[in-house]
């Protein structure tokens, strides 16, 4: 059975690992990236990661047909380069993938770090059995990737899937990206944080107070606890993410009409204290004559998602009568 | 050259023609479609115009390959059934592509007619040469069509496109089906004009209350011409129908980042008066960062889309090679 290698190249650490045909985990291996070094030392730790990982898997699975990498945007994925992301100081149109392909010696395929994540759930995890999945990753920022039919809808422009800058308030809170109103300004683990700081500074009481005196920050995990405590102004925010997060479901049911809504990222780790007001909100605001409504799930790859996605995209290409089973 | 026919049928009309594997429209046919006299007679009509269509193709083109057939919905797609469509009394649970397969004596295909006539300006029209493309038909309800990366995008409950129930404006103005802040609320025909009538009948002062008292009705024609008069009540409803359908554009980029975004259905007459609104709304509302914007258009084919498109989807599939063209 053919297998491939995947990597998800992280600001702070590279995660790769090598898939069979279904998807099936065969090895895995986290490293530090040290970013900090520059792309040339980070494409050798990639490149080393890859040998070790193909010594790993030795003789009994046979080598690995492709490597596949998710990275972080601005990139371009056909002419495999990556632009310019701002968590990898000094790259700037590094031909990635012919870089890897001259180290590894191998087959290599470049995705955004969005869509293979998403893919990654779609073939492996809250995606797997449906053909039509769309995924949220709550963190920093709200990324996006969307399977339609069983493709990854890219795009003209390779933008697609940015979820995260859906407008759910017109006019709305100014979001990093100059527009108002996005769902990422109020739903991002950061923009949670935020508002509850920003609150306070108004001069509203919260239990977050103290934690943010205590600890010189707080945390989208902080609002949640908060919010189970009873705490009006986590309880208010939190309850706002929620409340976004569901109309941003209601649109992409209307749009995509996905089988599963799957929300990954750190915020995700909040389980039910996510799941249950976002269903909540969501069955209040869609309609109510068609039962057309998509599963909210957890994601449930956490980390590996990334990689394994990467390394099942980079299989589909070299192999792409075996993809068609996805 | 392989040919299809396609058949729109509408609640007041059966429009229909035939096309060949360019699209190029071979032969077209209006008839009443006479839905007060149900679901036999309008079927017996559909069958008897594919006959007069095969006649007059005659030898030249050969005899068509199949039919496609966009029609209203509630409908059953896959089953070839249609459900219960709210312009076409007495019908429920019509086998519709059994009989006209029956009565015609060739393959048949269905489809909703937004997906039809979505595909047949994506084939034909104002999205040709595209691989991404979306479609608004803005009447007396807002209907959509996805096209992503050269097919239509049903999604997993075949629901897929229905983009007049994205919400614009949570919270918002009730729509009919059952949501609030839907686009539709603000941006079908119907509504545009219903807000007027609302405002006048609040006590608002407008040119169109003139209208609605010598015509008896108000209709978005008549919002659009009191706007472009410098009416302060029309100007407000069709400049929040243009920020709203602006906003619905923008989410679109970000989900299926299209080529194109197209205008169709009654509305879209107004043209200019409503492109370069949107257009406005649109630049102002969408990230200044990245340049992937759609090309907003109006569509091209007009009442020809629907049976265009179904005549496509028709031919492609009993010539799969060739619907890779598109």
């Amino acid at each position: 059975m053919p297998c491939a290698i995947g990597i998800d190249l992280g600001g702070t650490r590279i995660k790769a690992g090598a898939i069979d045909g279904e998807a099936r985990v065969l090895v895995r291996r986290t490293v530090a990236t040290e970013a900090d070094q520059g792309p040339d030392e980070v494409i050798q730790r990639m490149c080393a990661v890859s040998r070790e990982l193909c010594d790993e898997l030795g003789g009994a699975a046979g080598l690995p047909a492709a490597i596949g990498i998710g990275a972080p945007g601005a990139l371009n994925r056909r002419a495999g380069v990556i632009i310019s992301p701002p968590n990898l100081p000094g790259w700037r149109n590094v031909p990635l993938v012919e870089r890897v392909q001259q180290g590894a010696g191998l087959p290599v395929i470049l995705e955004n770090d969005a869509n293979a994540a998403a893919w990654g759930e779609y073939v492996a995890g809250a995606g797997h059995h449906t053909h039509d999945a769309v995924m949220l990753t709550l963190g920093t920022g709200v990324g996006g990737g969307v399977i339609s039919d069983g493709k990854l809808c890219r795009g003209h422009f390779e933008t697609g899937g940015e979820i995260g800058h859906m407008i759910v308030q017109p006019e709305g809170r100014l979001c990093n990206c100059g527009q108002s109103g996005c769902l990422e300004a109020y739903a991002s683990a950061s923009n949670v944080a935020r508002r509850v700081v920003e609150a306070i500074r108004a001069g509203e009481r919260s239990i977050c107070d103290e934690w943010l005196r205590k600890n010189g920050a707080l945390e989208a995990h902080d609002v949640v606890a908060a919010a189970a405590a009873g705490d009006a102004v986590a309880h208010r925010v939190w309850g706002d993410a929620c409340r976004y997060l569901a109309v941003a479901c209601v649109n992409i049911q209307h749009m995509i009409n996905p089988a599963v809504i799957i929300f990954a990222g750190g915020m995700s780790a909040a389980g039910d204290q996510l799941l249950a007001p976002v269903r909540e909100h969501f069955e209040r605001l869609t309609w109510p004559g068609i039962d057309d409504r998509p599963e909210l799930r957890i994601a449930r790859l956490g980390n590996d998602a990334g990689w394994i996605g990467a390394a099942s995209l980079a299989l589909a290409t070299v192999t792409p009568t075996r993809a068609r089973q996805f």
